[in-house]
């Protein structure tokens, strides 16, 4: 076991025009370490033939998972809101601040993408008549209202919410169905404007063009 | 604002024959209350006109969300992991059992929820070829071979990750559709039989059998 954070991705996903190279979640940790200055290793597990180890370490068979001394995280929210406890950056360190971040991430997870995941992968076989469409354009539109009257959504800075809410939304299918939401659409472009953003993503791109190669990554 | 815990609920729901009275997600959080021996109120928005005071509190527009003194937080399972700091008998308190509450929490809100409630509501319109049926299927199959090995998700004990899969787990549309799958219909019968379920569960019917009155629950 590494002395460093290592965050666990797969050695290598298909390419296409839109992902899921740069958007495997993965991006989610590397993103949060780049935000707090934290050193990291990015090591991989076999995408083809995901063996017993796999799910003895991530029960789904599924990236990231991340190893931090004795500790393992897996689910790439439990594993921001873990990372979130190490930096100011990522949560503020008040009970208020902590409560609205932790309430704001999960939001991304379980009323967000909970729905845009769905619908876009029921839109892969049925996309004239999606049976989510509804729903999906409701939760984005409740969204809009509360991007509407702030920058960030948590405890008035940047937070680990952010990465995941940004995650979730910049999947371009999803970026094209709110283009009459413009507070989202800026929300969106205003995260990955961030100098951390571009390195994660950077860093993720090159890890799937090397053949998954184990890479420090240090602040 | 109440001293008490305050959960709020809706005035009222539907009846119907399964739901969504005894599943209104009001019911995880009374149910860790009630593990825990934790006193709490429950009190009502209106479910037919949301107002903009309960999308101040809730930007979905859901339930349920808890105040707490000057805290506030919605999303079920966020509240699930802020109540989980207030006892041992919701999350251990040390480093790994923390972690494995969180990233089973998680689990059960963006691995199995993210595809169970989609699964269910496009079968609304879709029964005989859903979309989802297969995803949904993978995802029970490898929770089954997680609880063929353990009474409990994290940590060795009953924690907060088990209220909330268990309450994504139990919808009898769900519950049929997992059959074949005995470990998954043995754990929900196991943590369903619960004392502190039961309470949870009861106290949920009676407050949508009464119009939705403000009650207090001490332990």
């Amino acid at each position: 076991m590494s002395e460093a954070l290592t965050i666990w991705t797969y050695d290598w996903v298909p390419e296409g025009k839109s992902g899921p190279r740069g958007h495997v979640r993965d991006i989610r940790l590397r993103w949060a370490c780049e935000e707090a200055g934290l050193d990291y290793e990015v090591r991989s597990v076999p995408f083809n033939d995901r063996n017993a180890e796999h799910f003895s370490r991530q029960p789904f068979g599924q990236v990231p998972f991340i190893e931090d001394g004795d500790i393992t995280v897996f689910e790439s929210g439990a594993c921001l809101l873990y990372l979130a406890r190490k930096s100011e950056k990522l949560m503020p360190r008040n009970p208020k601040g902590e409560a609205e971040t932790l309430e704001w991430t999960i939001a991304g997870l379980n009323s967000v993408e909970m729905v845009t995941v769905p619908w876009w992968f029921v839109g892969l076989s049925n996309d004239t008549s999606n049976p989510l469409e509804g729903w999906m354009r409701q939760r984005l539109k409740h969204l809009e209202a509360v991007l509407t009257q702030r920058e960030w959504l948590a405890a008035g800075q940047f937070t680990v919410a952010d990465i995941l809410m940004t995650d979730v939304l910049r999947v371009p299918k999803l970026m094209a169905a709110a283009s009459d939401l413009p507070a989202i659409r800026a929300y969106v472009d205003r995260a990955c404007a961030r100098p951390a953003f571009k390195r994660a993503y950077d860093g993720q791109m090159a890890h799937f063009a090397t053949g998954g190669k184990t890479r420090r990554h240090t602040a």
